[in-house]
């Protein structure tokens, strides 16, 4: 296998060897197709002539939907015993924009995006390639494959699973991810009041509206902190359904 | 292949017997473990002594995410040059509340489905129960069965992808779709007027905010109108970004 790869090098132009190499590094394997990873790691922001064609959105929008199916079906497995609630959890534990963002710079895929933003890592762009990139690789070598990588190299490489399922601390984004799943509408509505009885102390009260009715409210002294009371209540709630 | 499956059948229990072949009507091909499937036509409402481990709420969780897989890989395929809103917008126009309870009805899931629900057929209950099945072929088939069946079964089946692609009228569950994706908050807030000028006729006017922040406002003759007028406009500002 690696001595057909390394025929198949000879005739590259110098450039893809390159970036064939590069890729062998930054994944483990060697792909077999590095069209679809010139793609993941192109930028929408380059001006190419055809932008739709050669960024990578839609390998993101594919690479969004297969990440989901491995991490459920890897939950589904890990927590044989768990309630949907709890699956549903940890999913939003495991996927967000903050995660998918910190996996991309831990990648260092920073130095393989194209792209003409400034501070790139700094940026949703990162965790978008990332999506792409799983997108590539479900492309170039199928289901089976993406998900054992990305069960063994992603996974079991970045995350702490035991210290995720004890840590609750963003019950924001968990309720935002329950609410998402069962297709509701969901705002948070926050006050500012001064409480007299309290020198003057600010404090702030969320209210959470799903599908336009008020669900839970809590108060806090940062408007994020009130929210966060506020989607604790609202998920013990669900849960308790 | 079928003789196997007939000496298998020839040790089953009589009940067994009968759900294997129930199913063999149902999908076109024979199962491997019909555990899953009795599972998947399970509903938390039947009084079973452990609810969590017998009822189809955990193979809901991971069906979901395998029809999203499937849809989105099948789309990508479909539509090589469109961009990604445009796939996300189909996606939401074949994976819906609505959509998923009607491929339930036409598969006669209510037959199938084991509940104490009185009027099952109105009940989100059966689109559940569909997804349930998916996540049972997954478990029993493997991904890419799952996804040749998807779309030969249930996609080139129920529905008709040009008439999808022309058919734009429900912009609301395209913006909510949207905004899922984006991991955006969204709301709808309506309000009637009395319109002294037209006869004191009623209109309503719908806002919507996304992230908390107003994006969108319309009028319609109904609050459902409204809606949509609103989230028309929404989804074309979105698509001109």
């Amino acid at each position: 296998m690696l001595l057909n790869k390394n025929i198949r090098l000879l005739f590259c132009k110098r450039s893809e060897k390159e970036f064939f190499l590069q890729l062998y590094y930054l994944l483990g394997f060697y792909p077999n197709n590095i069209f679809y990873y010139r793609k993941a790691f192109t930028h929408k922001s380059l001006n190419t002539i055809n932008k739709q064609k050669l960024c990578n959105e839609r390998l993101e929008f594919l690479g969004d939907s297969i990440i989901d199916s491995i991490i459920a079906d890897y939950l589904f497995s890990l927590y044989p015993n768990e309630p949907e609630g709890f699956l549903t959890k940890m999913k939003s534990k495991i996927v967000n924009r903050k995660s998918l963002n910190q996996i991309a710079l831990q990648l260092h895929l920073n130095t393989y995006l194209q792209s003409n933003i400034p501070n790139i890592k700094e940026n949703d762009a990162l965790g978008n390639a990332f999506e792409a990139l799983i997108g590539a690789i479900y492309l170039d070598k199928g289901y089976e494959f993406t998900k054992k990588y990305f069960i063994k190299s992603i996974i079991e490489k970045f995350f702490d699973i035991n210290f995720l399922e004890n840590n609750d601390s963003n019950y924001k984004s968990q309720l935002i991810e329950i609410t998402q799943k069962k297709r509701q509408t969901i705002q948070f509505v926050s006050d500012i009041e001064n409480s007299v009885a309290n020198d003057n102390q600010i404090r702030f009260t969320t209210t959470i509206l799903i599908d336009e009715q008020p669900f839970a409210t809590a108060e806090g002294p940062t408007k994020k902190d009130a929210e966060q009371n506020a989607s604790k209540i609202a998920c013990e709630i669900i849960a308790a359904q």
